[in-house]
């Protein structure tokens, strides 16, 4: 395990505050349900890139394959919500996502390389995360949560290896504005608990 | 192949003419390209029911796997458009869709009934399509086009059941007002040869 969280803890700009696993911990349910939302929404990221960059075909199968991914791993949340009889609400999305894209360059060349690096800081920080809990939950959430860390543990790279292909330039600069930016966001209080948010008030 | 068509046909206002299918020959590279829409473009709308209809398990949880299924076809067209060296390039939408689309209700109970009644018109066409082309086409896409027929010739169904599970009346007047736009969209001139177009003028 700790050979697969290596790569990501020197990726990420911090670990998760203490105090979000706690909330977390406290709130099951709820981190099932945006776990839930979350799994969707990284499908639908990566269809977006689908939708937008459709000159690069390796870029298309790979993201393809991440939709089939999460949305594997989307129907599998929604089964333990279910089997928990836990409703499965709509929620208000919280900042992590929307606060990193508000960043994002709006020309067509560095919006796919800054959507690609937010894409790798998400599913970085998810899959700390997914490690930062599993101990510390019931013996099916342990091997959900790890079994879908070992799944996703190697999609950040995928991101950012197409990020610096796709990029004119080197692209360490833009890594650490969002590296900035994301640690703001997981270390600064958050009035919202959802599965990236940061610390609650 | 004929047990799994039945059903389809007798589902279909009617079979695909033979004009259309002569474009298909002449066209493949169209036909490839616009395939590889329409099956991102299924995925979408299969994301698109979970999204907005998330007190159903049952049906997110089998719109997940047509979400899955359509993407894993997206890759395997996509690989044939490489592979023969044809440019995916963007596509006017044809008529067929959009035209469904403007008949679906527009209340919350209504829309979710006659989107799935859409879907499985959608999705009904495009298996005859493939058997209408398949055995014209050379070995390789014969036996892809085969092979996708056998993996979505119960897609149809699945759409049809939802639609009637969730509607507090019986939805075969629905089904019959698509059935007879949707013959109109087939069997009608139209101008952009595309793989669900009516007749090339």
């Amino acid at each position: 395990m700790n050979t697969l969280l290596e790569p990501i803890y020197q990726f990420l700009p911090c670990k998760t505050p203490h105090r979000w696993v706690e909330m977390a911990i406290a709130n099951q349910a709820l981190l099932l349900i945006d776990h839930a939302h979350c799994e969707k929404k990284a499908a639908s990221a990566a269809m977006n890139v689908i939708y937008h960059y459709s000159q690069h075909y390796d870029l298309m199968q790979k993201m393809s394959r991440i939709v089939r991914e999460e949305m594997r791993h989307f129907e599998q949340v929604l089964g333990l919500i279910q089997k928990r009889n836990i409703d499965y609400v709509t929620l208000t999305p919280g900042r992590y996502a929307k606060e990193l894209h508000r960043h994002a360059r709006n020309d067509h060349k560095g919006r796919i390389v800054d959507l690609l690096i937010i894409g790798a800081f998400v599913e970085a920080r998810s899959c700390e995360r997914f490690a930062a809990v599993a101990e510390k939950l019931d013996a099916e959430l342990v091997e959900f949560y790890l079994g879908l860390l070992k799944s996703e543990a190697r999609h950040f790279e995928i991101y950012l290896n197409f990020a610096q292909q796709l990029s004119q330039e080197p692209i360490e600069e833009r890594i650490q504005l969002f590296a900035k930016i994301e640690q703001e966001l997981i270390l600064s209080e958050d009035p919202l608990f959802r599965f990236h948010s940061g610390v609650s008030i």
